[in-house]
Parts: C-alpha cells; sequence; structure tokens
C-alpha cells in the first residue's frame, strides 16, 4: 500500500498542485498584477511564501519515495533557484517524472527499512512510520499552505482543485 | 495498513490539532484579546473559520473511520453547534474516544469494502481509494488550514506542533 500512497497519490497531488498554480497565473493576469507577487506571498512574515511551499511540497514527495525505496542518489537534484512560475511548473514536472519512472517492485521491504535523514543524528524511524508520520503529513501539508496562500490572497480555488478527480464507481 | 494510517495517525494528528489550540489560547491571553476572535478567524471571507475547520477535522477522522469499517451509525453524532474552545476541545476529545473504541480487527475487509456518502448519489470508491484520495488528504487538509490559520494570526506555531513527536529509534 505504501506504493499506492505515495509513488501514485504525491503524483495526484502535485498535479492538482499545478493546476492550482495556473489558476494563480489566471487570477493575476485578470487582475492585471504580476504573478510573482503571488508567488512571494505567504500567511506570516516568518513563514516561508508560495514559492518555497512547492518546492518542499516536491522534495518531501520526491524524497519521501527516493528514502523508502533506498533510491536517494538517483533522486534528482534540485536547488531551489526558482524564481518564475513556469519554472516552479519545472519543478514540479521534473518531481513527477522522477516518481513515475519508480516501480511497484522496488517498494519491496519499503515498510520495514530503516530511513533515516541527515538531521537525525543517526536515529531513524521504520520505512511505514516514516511514510505515515512524516512524509505523507508534510507533502498535505505543504501543498494545503500553498493553497491557502493563494485562497488568501483571492485566487478562486477550492476543494475540488485540492482533492482532484475521484474514481467513483456506479 | 489502513488501521495504522487512519485510526492511529488521525488520532495523533488531532491531539496534534489540541495542542496548537491551546497555543491559540495563550497568545489570546498573553496578548489580552479574546480567543474567539480566533476561533472566527478565516483566511479569505468565503472560507470557512477556524471552529469550522476543527468540526470538519474531526467528521473527516470520525467518518472517515467509521466508513472504512462500516461503523457510521455508531459514530458519535455531532450537531456543529460549538462556539467556545473548550467546546472545540471536547468535540476532539469526544472524536479520539470514538477512534480508540476501534479495534484493528474491525479494519478487516476495509480495503475492498465499497464507502459511499449521500452525496456521491450512489456511486462508490472502494475502502483503500477512500481513504487515499479522500479521508486522509481532508483530514490533514482541516487540520493545517486552522494551523495556517492561527499561523497568520501571530500564534507561535511550528511544524513540529503539527507533525507531533516522531517515534526515532537509535
Amino acid at each position: 500500500m505504501l506504493y499506492a500512497l505515495t509513488q501514485v497519490q504525491f503524483q495526484k497531488m502535485l498535479k492538482n498542485l499545478a493546476a492550482i498554480l495556473d489558476k494563480a497565473a489566471v487570477h493575476a493576469e485578470a487582475k492585471k498584477f504580476d504573478v510573482a507577487v503571488l508567488l512571494n506571498a505567504r500567511l506570516a512574515p516568518d513563514q516561508f511564501p508560495l514559492i518555497r511551499q512547492v518546492q518542499i511540497a516536491c522534495d518531501s514527495a520526491k524524497l519521501g519515495v527516493a528514502r523508502l525505496i533506498g533510491d536517494v542518489e538517483n533522486a534528482p537534484k534540485h536547488d531551489d533557484s526558482e524564481t518564475t512560475l513556469p519554472q516552479l511548473q519545472q519543478r514540479i514536472t521534473e518531481t513527477l517524472a522522477y516518481l513515475a519512472s519508480v516501480s511497484e517492485a522496488q517498494f519491496e521491504g519499503a515498510a520495514e527499512r530503516h530511513i533515516s535523514q541527515p538531521r537525525w543524528e543517526g536515529k531513524y524511524l521504520s520505512g511505514s512510520e516514516f511514510a505515515i508520520e512524516h512524509a505523507i503529513p508534510n507533502v498535505y501539508f505543504h501543498i494545503t499552505t500553498a493553497y491557502a496562500i493563494l485562497r488568501h490572497n483571492g485566487v478562486d480555488v477550492g476543494k475540488k482543485d485540492y482533492l482532484g478527480p475521484l474514481p467513483y464507481k456506479l
């Protein structure tokens, strides 16, 4: 299930985020202001602005999957230099391409893998703990915060943009 | 894994939310304003205020689990009448009690269960689709939005308050 929760669902959420950012561009154009104003908007003076929220959402998804499958060294590197909306969309596109390149077979043993990060000073979580208590909450946090920044600034986004289409069956 | 993702993790997240709301009360007292100002704060004129974000976070968790285990009729009813912080905390407490009452055995078959809601007009999702694409993203959305409303209003909350403690091992 970790594959469905991360490789699959993170792609869906990043595509939703890309569509939300497109709505920000449409809004800025309609109101005749530079979309960079939105990219640099934040909800509090000491909180990251929209650009950084998108960058961290991408990294939480990319590194979440890469750590689960033990593939951090092969994940694409990003130096957080994006300043424009096309650059941010490219960041999302590259993250999506990496996630799409990962197969379900690579998740074998992921739930039990010992996962660490430099800042954890040698401590680790199991793969399932890492996914459930760290990677998944982080991806949703940064996508929701990006959404909230745009919502606060008048962009016409709603819950359906965040959740994306659901695979209803009759 | 649906048990760990929902019954267990939703309890953790609602406890984190309760602690974040306590920080809001401390902030209001220090700044000498009524915490009700924060409870009624929102990020956009047509977005739900903090009270409603907390109510929906509770319901997304409660009904997410109840639907997965086919127990909606036994889940506690709430009529969304909370107006004060103690009432909201009570709502969280009752939601936590319901989640804690659910056993892992009750999740047997949950991934394949057909899950519907009145507004879906007879359509359904499988239990795993419902959990991964609806319940989990919704719980994180409303908790993050509650957090964002408080962060925007100067309450001293950070990512650690949102994620809660992690079960690091050496």
